[in-house]
């Protein structure tokens, strides 16, 4: 079985604000806004690093599975840390991984992710990943995973 | 591996409006609304069919882990059908699992799901499910999935 | 002071079922919800009865000003009845007010409403409304609200 | 008319980063998602400012009116300050005012706000706010903003 990840396994990271809405009725982070922050750190990523524009690009990125795995609940006001990290890199797909962290904690609170398949904005068929896209991605891949933690 | 489901397979269904805010800007419903669309499916469930009081009942379930795929965009105006059902029941935890279909269509768009554990809710310590709310998860329980698809 | 609202002073009704996350930490539905509401039967109306295409159509509807008043609280899992009606209508904008009601209950929990103008999707400029649009939102117009009130 | 509101008009002040899904399908931060953030800078205001707890202070802020002007559209991934500045301030209720800006931008993008009643957790009735509350919100209170603006 793998380690659990820490820190120091994500090389890019992004601090959020957690907010009101996010606390659902048990006062604690519901679980599906995990996800919307998967895709905010995913996609900020996309844009900042590797040249998409979700608005004009050729080519998007469409989930096609997401997972989450919940260790230690979180709750509004706090702020969190995101890591993220690339586990597969293919010509056309990308499996991203996500750790949520609390301020100052070295174990993740969540960690999950999902694969994104680019396709065409149009037509929605599977597509290429521009270069740049997929240097950019390149950066934040973490060389087998499974062997480096034996 | 198994066969995908089809809407004859779930026990319990629920029909959703689709909201504006469900589609982001690449004009489909995003991912992370399916998670917020199986919480509200289960917890209906849990609250009008199995007893339990979000706000008062002793036990509370938690989510554990989560997932979903993802086989054909859906958008807004569309109406939504929710199927449920039960592929584990526990003691303490239950593992449910959500297709979503678009009206008049017996193949998912998408199908998910996740791990509740029932905990205290004060403590958050886990705790056996009451009977009332176990007899009802045991309604829409799906025997042996795995060996009915052979 | 106008009289409040009752539900047949709505023209056009759309029922939708709360989620779990519409409720907050206070176990009702958040005050944030209801404009999500609002867009959700706007756009349905604007889609469905006036020729509104939110990816092609030139001419799409941005929100100026928003406003909601709260009557009384709503919860999850409630079904709630929405009623919208057109307040002003001009060449370029149009007043909507939305009645949100709890089913079989004849007065609001909550009233609100925002102001749409429409503009040109490039270039975000105002522009004039099309016939079939400005046709489909006279037929859900009040003819003078507050004298009708006197 | 009242001048517009500027950054120096408001005293407290926290970061926002916008999420993927703010943005909807006209690729700017929707309408709803303002509400939220007022929500999450007054709550995040009373909790570390006066003494509120959301899960066992005896009176807790319900929302009984809102309302957004919206002067320039905002987009994901932006990061955004809010400006929060009280206008009124009653024995059970308070009126927010909270200004939205872009990084570097003197002018808001947004100016809303909202006014909570303060009600026992229990019964919902109106109760008068605690002393420390009160305290923390007058630090913020902006005196006589009508006058002051001719």
């Amino acid at each position: 079985m793998r380690q659990p990840s820490r820190r120091k396994d994500y090389p890019y990271f992004l601090s959020y604000q957690t907010r009101w809405s996010d606390n659902d009725q048990y006062s604690h982070v519901n679980n599906s806004v995990y996800y919307h922050l998967f895709d905010s750190i995913v996609n900020t990523y996309l844009i900042e690093q590797c040249g998409l524009s979700p608005t004009s690009s050729d080519g998007i990125g469409l989930v096609v599975t997401s997972y989450c795995s919940f260790y230690r609940p979180l709750s509004f006001p706090q702020l969190l840390d995101l890591g993220l990290r690339v586990l597969k890199l293919g010509n056309s797909s990308v499996g991203y991984e996500v750790g949520v962290f609390e301020q100052g904690e070295d174990e993740p609170a969540a960690v999950g992710g999902y694969t994104h398949v680019f396709v065409d904005r149009i037509t929605r068929k599977s597509v290429q990943m521009p270069e740049k896209l997929r240097d950019g991605l390149e950066k934040v891949r973490v060389q087998d995973v499974q062997r480096s933690k034996l």
